[in-house]
């Protein structure tokens, strides 16, 4: 059997609560005698041989006063959190939240630094997971530098420039470090199924008249919105633009409003205006629920593990089995092929299997 | 330039309507000076050199009694068609609705068959497009052994048994006709987009809880609906179980009441209920409005221009080309790769640009 | 303190199991010290004294294999009924389900018609509640006999004609026992939105373009829908008229289909298109979904308390605070003012606080 | 026959387009012998004797650079207007836009005042139209000031302090001109529907869980929504909570989103979620679609008859007539029964057949 993933997290937000709750409702069921390929959610059971349950909490990170010096399991309930208790009673972790750091520290030289380069080293973390608010480059940059210092391998949830940046990720390569990021894609985002919707339409031939996209929720991303919303609905154009979408007729409106009562849960508007035969009108509408942490967790679970497993194998740099479900991967999807992606994960499960096989001697 | 289609059709409902409708209405942008790629609705320009409105009818069949003996242009308005009139006047089509056959005609001796084979001939049809209402077995068997007899290619819209039956495939490859069918897959159908949805949550590892798919409308399909909605219910669910879904909690409703106003207009309700991380739920609720005969035409188009192109080119029996706009395609969707696909479009093609290359010399 | 609602019913389907329930779970939330005013879904705590949990089951009659002999408890979930169990474990209620009559034990003579009286009188029931299979004219007016000669009050949840029929409530009336019916107005049913839209585009001087409302479901109601459905749907249609609408391109499909995962929810899709200033397009979809015996139970409540109330008073025949509740009250809805109705309700109001006094001293 | 309601209007914009075409629309539609109690989206073809198509624009005043010197016929089609051209050519209306008022000429003595002020009577207008942009009281308030000035009534559709200011209001009782305001209710608001249908929650003793509404469009009030959303988001939650409404659980979003391409349609998304007997949720989800500008010039035809009707009366002030098409009339809306509504609506008829009856003398 392997041994559980060593999991740091700068951030102890909504994701993080859906991360550890998932993991623990899982650990459940196998305790219950499901068997792992039923997991309701789970698309990959092991990647290098970890299961979605193998997981060790061993370090948190956060400012926020509400976690601040807190246990873990608590401040992961802690508000502005608001991701639902799904399992009754959650599993005590005894590791307290660390500030971490703040603006003034990111100097490696500084004592906030070497603390959470030290906290990493002594919690023997495999992996630390970067989750925090998004819009700090500052602090992206600081703790990709601390787990660098500290040989740990390191996962940027977030937009800002970490994996794509060509030093940071020379470095990672030269000191054998993973590299995991940037951005992750949701399991089943507004733009997926946007996206697969008008490629439908093209590809069967219809003409796209006009489309929009309308997100809501109740969680700290969409009370914030508005400011941020702009630089996130032109990516999503230009995502929807290198499909081939005329864009001049299509709105994303990353954050339409914050309504409160619908806390982690995000609803989503769609509208597709076609045209067909003889230029009659085809039109859908399409109303969409998630779970919104729970759709960021569910493709978290795929990165820590192969950060983790992508270590274990001394692989250093990016991990191409992680493209598909980051948006901007280090060195932009063009750069892998599917059969690159497939040779990725392959890799992790043989140095896995050889390792098991190893210590079973 | 290539000469026109001279098509003859079995059946003059809705499709047939918005076939002419469309094909005239694309003609009259041509004339303004539209570029056919900016064509609204129109996936393939052109196949083996013929455009959308390169179509003449030149003999039409059907017993209703508002169609028989009136002129085709007249007939494809009369009740209970309910296609919309979506551009002004029509032209004249100077050809007279003929009974054709009914149950007692089906033996190639008598007078009516032998009949319907002449008109054939004497129209110099080149395709014989079959799209009475679904249901008649003996109907389509026969229209299609009228075409073989006269040596036009028949293209079969519905459901019945005609291009998936081995008999009749191999009478027209050994005469050289072509013979396109069975049951057309609508341009952007209920099925399609369901289908999507569900492949789209497996392919992200999401689990599917449940499903259901409603269909409803105001045409002759949907009057009739509620007797023959038991086998396309089931022939919706096996598609949907050949892509790898579980079909225990997922039902379609392929007829769910017909509604006088909507007219043509068709409504699809589609819900999908799934499971993320942790068993969390994603919900997602879909309205879906098509002209429901533009859907029809739209496909139409190309079978019928694939089926002319076949016989020009001297290519007997099935045409590969056909395969992914037909819902049971002669041999079934696995006997045929893409390559096959490209290649008899290219066929097509090619045998179209030496026949002008010849004719300009 | 009152005494509870000695309760007789007959038909032990989805109806009865929500009520029974329902009643379980507010008396719980009463024993955990929340108000009866703060019971989520009750419009009125208290009718005549009596409170929604201050009800006892004494005798049931069903003749269905899978429910009769069966104790109450278990027999409410037994197949084909399917709403939830909301609550954990049911308390027993020590009634075995009788199969009670048959289409030939309508004679008041017939044994088995004995013996249903002699049970309605021996279990001291206050009311029988009739919620068989709708349909079931002969069932209707038998129960009704019995009740009637065990002088205990009947309540008729089906259009069946029971006290619209003037012989019927005569006999009641004479016999000084309460006669309440016809046929249950759902506690939010698709018809009272789709009347109060379609009003309020009236009053607002919209005009009505055209409008459909389809319901589905996966009770029993849904799966025999398809027969049942003409009549059903006439009656939405001339309740619509009657509020003035043109129904001329109104559509109603009660039953639109059969979907077993959905069990007891029902789910209604509504379209309203209209006309604005200038004619321009104004236009409403509306999804509702309900559970849909939960609908039924909670006017139900109110019905059988009313019946109760009524015979506790000493008040034979119709009551006039049934009237909002019923699709087809005794004597038509405009018999009533709303000044007969509260009438109504206070004097079976003041009735018990008169008892209630009495007893005290 | 009456003459014509002669109409200043202060804001060329999308409703003033409406209106002026709307009332084109039904003069022809007149002309085509329809009767005007069978136009579409019209509540009541008469007030005062006056008819929707009884209107002559005579005066104009707009700043925008767009429209300022232009004919007020072109000026309607100006951008940023985009409400759409509903009926081919436009008849010419020989009134050039005047710039009006800047913020700097609010004082009764300057130049421009005194210029608008003489503009209104040399134009004999009987009503001044106030739609400038919400959110300039200064324009409000000077507008009103030279409307009384010249005699003239007025009405404002704006949220700004008019009709509700005591000095402005008596200013205009004692000079016996009619002053209507303030801010218009659309024809058929997000509003209005949202609170019927918590209404017939209430009413049928459902509980509120939750329940959101967002709208969003294209034209220029959703360009600048989101500034003004917040106080627009209280006052709609405010209305609610006069209705009863617990608005904890509620949030409204006037101004979800800016989509150009839905030009002058609004969308609005409700969303209402609640329990029934037993708990058991109910969950209502409504999409409703309005050309925005028809939605206020439905309201604004009735909101200009009542001022010209009761000028010609001699009655100044308010008129109760009003009351049920302002947001915020003066006096607040429990100040008007019903009856004084009906009174009011019957004096503006009684005087105007006495006039016509003396007249025909």
């Amino acid at each position: 059997m392997v041994a559980s993933l060593r999991l740091a997290v700068a951030g102890v937000g909504n994701n993080i609560s859906a991360l550890f709750q998932g993991a623990e409702l899982y650990r459940r069921m196998s305790a219950q005698g499901i068997a792992e390929s039923e997991f309701p959610g789970v698309k990959r059971p092991r990647i290098g041989g970890l299961g979605v349950s193998d997981l060790r909490f061993v370090a948190a990170f956060d400012p926020h006063p509400n976690k601040v010096g807190r246990e873990f399991h608590q401040a992961v309930l802690a508000e502005p959190n608001n991701y639902p208790l799904l399992a009754g009673e959650l599993p005590a972790v005894d590791v307290g939240v660390d500030p971490g750091l703040s603006e003034k520290d990111v100097d490696e030289t500084s004592p906030a630094f070497r603390r959470v380069v030290q906290r990493l080293r002594e919690s023997d973390a495999e992996v630390l997971l970067y989750s925090l608010p998004t819009g700090l480059q500052w602090a992206a940059t600081a703790y990709a530098r601390a787990a660098l210092a500290a040989g740990v391998a390191f996962v940027n949830c977030t937009p800002e420039l970490v994996a794509r940046s060509p030093e940071l990720l020379a470095a990672y390569e030269q000191a054998g470090v993973p590299l995991i990021g940037d951005d992750l894609a949701s399991h089943l985002g507004t733009s997926v199924v946007h996206r697969a919707l008008l490629g439908l339409l093209s590809q069967r031939g219809l003409t796209l008249t006009s489309s929009y996209q309308l997100n809501f929720g109740g969680n700290e991303d969409f009370r914030n919105l508005r400011e941020q919303g702009a630089s996130k609905r032109q990516s999503k154009l230009n995502a929807l633009a290198q499909d081939g979408v005329d864009t001049g007729n299509v709105e994303v409106i990353p954050s339409a409003g914050f309504v409160a009562h619908l806390k982690d849960h995000k609803v989503a508007i769609l509208n597709i205006e076609g045209q067909g035969w003889a230029g009659t009108p085809v039109s859908l509408d399409l109303k969409l629920q998630v779970q919104d942490s729970s759709n960021a967790a569910g493709v978290i679970i795929d990165l820590i593990r192969i950060a983790a497993a992508s270590r274990r194998a001394g692989v250093g740099g990016f991990a191409a089995a992680a493209v598909r479900i980051l948006k901007s991967p280090a060195g932009g999807h063009p750069s892998y092929s599917d059969e690159d992606i497939e040779a990725s994960f392959r890799v992790l499960d043989t140095v896995s299997e050889l390792a098991e096989a190893t210590a079973g001697q």
